[in-house]
This record gives C-alpha cells, sequence and structure tokens, in this order.
C-alpha cells in the first residue's frame, strides 16, 4: 500500500504542478476574464494561476495506526543556524513597479488610454491621508492616473455613495478605492458593496470573496494585502503545500482573504483572532505566522517556533519622541525577539506595505485590461 | 490595565449576546430578505442570527509577557468523568421537521400554494439514488412537493444546463438541487454556476459564499451540512467563542462553509487536509472536531483530547457480509475508541445525516416565503 501523508513529494517545486495542472485548471477556472489566446494574455494567466495556487485534489490515504509514525520532514535546516532571511519589500515592490510600468506602456499602445483608479477619502484621518498620498504617488510613478475625491467627515453615507455611483458610471475610470476606515457614522458594508465588480480592486465584493474562498474559481480582484503576502512567500520559494500557517486576525483586508489564499495553496491554515484563547500556543505550531492584528508587538518571540517564517502585515503607529512626527511604525510581531528565531521575516517598513501597493497597481492594471477587452 | 484574552466572559450564553447585539447587527446586516416586521419574520430573524452568531467586535488586549499566564479555563469539566454525549441526530431533525411541517401549512395558508424543490439527478450511482430518495421522502414527510429530473449519465452537460435554466425560470420552482458528484466528463462549476442565486438551496453559489465568509454578511442559504453541524452544536449548547475547531476536510459541500461558519461563531478554526502534515497532532489540540474528508475510521481515539466533542459528517460505506446489503455506513470517526474520549459524539448514521435533509428542507421553505414576498 502506498503511503501518502500529506505532500509525500514535498520537493516538487510550485512551477512544476502548475505547468502539470494548467490544461485542468483552464477547463475548471471560471472567470470572466477574456481566455487565453496571445503571449501577453498566456503570461498573465500564469500571473493569475501563480497567485491562486495549483489545483491539486483531496486524496487520503490513512496511514495504519500499527505503523511508525512518518518521520517529520523539516520545514527549514535548522541544523545549521543562519542568519534569518529579512524579506526586503522594497525591493521585491520595486521589481513588480517596474514590471507594471512596462505594461501600463503596452496598454497605451494598444489601448490608446491609460489605467485610471479613482480614490474616495472621507474625513481626516492623518493615517488614511497618508495611505493615500503613498498611492497616488505610486500610480503617478509607473503612468496609472488617480483621480480622487476628498469628503469631509461630516458628509453623509449618501454622499459617499454618490461619489462611488459616478465612478462606477464613469467608463474612463478602470478601479475604485474607498480609503479605510470610513467614520462611524457610515455603513461601511454597503458603501463598499455599492462598488461596480468590475472596479473592485480591493477585492472586498462578496462575489470576489466568494470565488476567492472556492477552489476551482478566480476572483476578478484578490485583496492587496493578502495578495502582497503571497508574493513575498512564492518569490522566496517559501514552500507551502501542507504547512501549518497561522493567520492573526480575521479582518476582510488582510486575515480573511490570506487565510483562503493560503487554502488555495493547500497550506494547513488557523485563524487566531481576538477571542482565541492562548494564541501563543496555537502560534508557536506555526510554520509560517502571518500577522494582520493590529496591535504592536503583539507577537513575541516566546509565540515562535525555530526556523518559521513571519510576514508582519502590521502597520502600528507608536509614540517615539526622536523621531521627526513623535511617532513611528511598529509591526505587530516584536522584530528583535522574532529575528533571533525565525528563517526568514518582513521588517516594518520596508515589508508587506511596499508589496501591498504594488499589487493595488496590478490590480488596477488588470481592471483596466478588462474593461478595455471586453468593450471591443 | 484590564486584560482580556479571548473571550473573560465566557459564560455568557449565545442568547443573551444575540439579545444584546440585535440592534447593532440589524443595521449592519446587508441581505436581500425582507425587513423584518410580522412576529413570524422576527422570529425567523433570531433563527438566522443563532445560525451564523453573534457580531463580537475584535478588540485586543495584549498581556504584558512579565505577567503570569492566564489560567486555562477546561472547555468542559473533565474532573469527574461522565459519559459522553451521544448526540442524537435523528431526534433533533424530528423536531427541526415538525416546525418546518407547521410552517409549510402556514405557508400555503398565506399564499395558497406549496413550496417546491427540484432535484437533478445525473446518473446511476446508486449512493447517490439513495440520497435522492431520502430527500424527496423528507420533503413529502412535510408538505414540501419535490420534482426530480433524472438524466442519464451519457447525457452532456447543455443538457443538465438546459434543466438548471428551465427549473430557474419556472416560477413554481422554489429551491434546485443537483445532486453531486456529477459525471467526470463535467464542469460542475459551471453547472452549479448556473442555479439562480435565489434558488441555490446548497449555498453553493460563490455569493452565498462570500456573504458567509464576511462577517456582518448574511447570506441567501448556508450549505445544509455546515448548518446541520452548527444545529448540532447550538441546540446542545457547545459554547463555541474562542474553543478551538479543527475541521478535517475542507470541501465546498462541508469543510470550506463549516470553517466559515464556525469562524463566525468566534472559534478558531484550523482547517485539515490530505496535504496536512500529521493531521493528527493538530486535531488533538482541538475542542471541537468536525470531520468530513470521508475516510472510514480515518480519526483515531488517539488523535483526540480528553472531553473533546467530535462531530462526524463522513458517511462512508465499508463492506459488511453481516448486514443486508452487504455493506454498512461508517464514519470518518473510530466511534467506538472515540467514544471513551469525547464529551459528546455523533454516531453515523443517525448524527449529522438527518439534520442536513432537514436543513434541506428548512432552506427550501425559506426559499419559497422570499419568492412570494418578492412577488408581493
Amino acid at each position: 500500500m502506498a503511503l501518502r501523508w500529506g505532500w509525500g513529494s514535498a520537493s516538487a517545486s510550485a512551477p512544476v504542478l502548475f505547468s502539470l495542472l494548467a490544461r485542468s485548471r483552464r477547463r475548471r477556472c471560471h472567470h470572466t476574464i477574456t481566455t487565453v489566446g496571445s503571449g501577453k494574455e498566456e503570461e498573465e494567466e500564469e500571473d493569475a494561476r501563480a497567485i491562486l495556487g495549483p489545483d491539486l485534489p483531496d486524496i487520503w490515504s490513512p496511514l495504519p495506526t500499527s505503523l511508525p509514525r512518518p518521520i517529520p520532514i523539516p520545514i527549514l535546516d535548522i541544523s545549521a543556524p543562519a542568519p534569518p532571511t529579512i524579506i526586503d519589500g522594497n525591493s521585491i515592490a520595486h521589481q513588480i513597479r517596474s514590471h507594471i510600468s512596462t505594461h501600463v506602456i503596452n496598454f497605451k499602445t494598444s489601448y490608446g488610454k491609460v489605467p485610471v483608479l479613482a480614490v474616495i477619502l472621507v474625513g481626516h484621518r492623518r493615517d488614511s491621508q497618508t495611505y493615500v498620498r503613498y498611492k497616488i504617488k505610486a500610480c503617478n510613478d509607473v503612468g496609472i492616473t488617480s483621480l480622487l475625491a476628498q469628503l469631509p467627515h461630516s458628509c453623509s453615507e449618501d454622499d459617499v455613495l454618490h461619489s462611488v455611483t459616478s465612478f462606477n458610471q464613469d467608463p474612463s475610470v478602470h478601479g475604485i478605492l474607498v480609503q479605510l476606515p470610513l467614520p462611524q457614522h457610515m455603513d461601511e458594508e454597503r458603501i463598499l458593496g455599492a462598488v461596480s465588480l468590475h472596479k473592485d480592486v480591493d477585492g472586498f465584493h462578496p462575489l470576489n470573496v466568494g470565488n476567492l474562498a472556492l477552489r476551482g474559481r478566480r476572483p476578478l480582484f484578490i485583496p492587496c494585502a493578502a495578495k502582497a503576502c503571497l508574493q513575498l512567500l512564492l518569490r522566496h520559494q517559501i514552500d507551502l503545500v501542507g504547512k501549518h500557517a497561522v493567520v492573526i486576525g480575521r479582518s476582510k483586508v488582510v486575515g480573511l482573504p490570506t487565510s483562503l489564499l493560503l487554502q488555495r495553496h493547500h497550506a494547513t491554515v488557523s485563524i487566531v483572532h481576538a477571542f482565541t484563547h492562548r494564541p501563543e500556543e496555537i502560534t508557536r505550531e506555526a510554520d509560517i505566522v502571518i500577522s494582520a492584528a493590529g496591535v504592536a508587538n503583539l507577537v513575541r518571540g516566546s509565540w515562535l517556533k525555530r526556523g518559521v517564517v513571519v510576514i508582519d502585515v502590521g502597520t502600528n503607529p507608536i509614540e517615539d519622541p526622536d523621531s521627526e512626527h513623535g511617532y513611528r511604525l511598529t509591526g505587530d510581531v516584536h522584530f528583535d525577539e522574532a529575528v533571533k528565531v525565525a528563517s526568514a521575516i518582513t521588517p516594518v517598513p520596508g515589508g508587506v506595505g511596499p508589496v501591498t501597493i504594488a499589487m493595488l497597481l496590478s490590480n488596477t492594471l488588470d481592471a483596466a485590461k478588462e474593461a478595455c477587452r471586453s468593450s471591443v
């Protein structure tokens, strides 16, 4: 009897799998993106497939209890302690943005126009203003046009809905982003639900979330931070199949879509949140920790297993009289402690953040291409 | 500093929470179901809220590492060993079906017609035929009309799509069920995706799945087996908030929606599948195990923590020369071993199965009510 616990051929690389499974996936994937044809579109198809993970059937081969347990395959070689890899988000973001710049030029050549992202900012939160500024600058840098609708904190929900509707109806706008959080007096779900599915570059529409959750289906857009986490893992060739990934936080912005995306990559996912009893215990079992709780230094070194891969999505301002603005940004993970235990770790800032913005550009470019293809 | 790790007031009961949070949820829930009004509709609203779980905000209160660890709150009192509760699915299903019978009579009085479920069965698999027979009998027993479209194994995908479309367009049909699995030569996702969202009583439509995944939103339908698992847990007053639930299997029929629903109830969820390395280790950490792998006796007693609650969704035929048909049904869990360790456990048969069928009747009734209300 052939025994296979989990991923017996753990050394099979993701690209091989993608290639092997390409034909079956092409038939099974349901999406509104135009069917592959040209070289460019095939390249896009490959990219999308890489992010969504290989389609592998679940075949259980139970192990008779009389046999000895399989020898654990270590995720990383910890026999020769090596300095941890500091995952450089800035460098990866730079590569992705260069790639996008080229594609924006090609897009302009093909369609005689540029991708357009509309941003809706309500109120005067300093952090939101900063994020929006970064996003707009990033658009400019790669040749994407941005429009900013800035509404006062005191405006009504209908005022925001009116902005969303205008951008939905404007064929020159390809992507719409509503900067979160919205003021307390607004119904965030109602406003986000009003964004056209085809312009939902944040990937928060329930149909996009459902298509992310269901294997064999493809969402039009995947939330940017989740996509960024996967980019960092895949570009560092971190094997996910069968690995135990603990996602800390369960927001629709990061935790939920990241947990769904890791499942598409056949990781064993545990979702830890504020109601979890003894979160440090389950986190200590993880091969990969992705933290998006929004609590500075929540994850201590003692929460981590030696050799773990740590992706820190937290971006928490903490007071720092020595810094220029009186505060600095820190992650959810206590970096100085974690770096002594992890095999690879993202810093904050300079880790997930810049790649998340690059993913927004990538989603906007995809939205523009799709809009132009479907209008031909 | 007030410390709250997980759910500090673990004794607060779900009904209290539902009541406390009713007002805020009513505003935040987005669904196409008619707004509450009459007593009957309020009752339905309460039922739906109970199944989807209380809406609790995530507030992290990190524990300084210098303080001693909080004392673990045991999920169940294991100091005085008691015989485990055998969760009686037949009895719970009977209660639910009586309730549905009454509502079907009321529906007939209100609208002058009865709910109608259309079932599409392709091919001649013996297990599928048996399941369909059970479902049709259950419909008859509660006064729901059933229609059966039976297609040969050799029919084309388009033939099945044609059946789906006919039922979609027929206003007298309220719910549509495509019995799975479909023959290999058919694209299951394409066929399921064709079922009208408002008749999707199996809850497999990606919009329903997305609305199940996103807290604050409400799907029109929740997959029947997932809803059945929650019914069994809730009716036995098993506290879920912060508990570690391990879901074994990740199909769209059971594992995926159950993991999403448990998250809506604020459990800490881990999803184990065929690629999980050493699934017994993570399962042994669970307070609640829900198994839907489809492998007879996969989960042994040694996989379980003392006091665990076990919900076994597996229905696996195994050879048995002593039984009438030469086989009998067994679960994913080795019952005789598990019963010595668990505090509560479902048998197979007579556990999740009958409640799953009751949930199909419940979804069909909901679909019929919604169709009639929206056509008024």
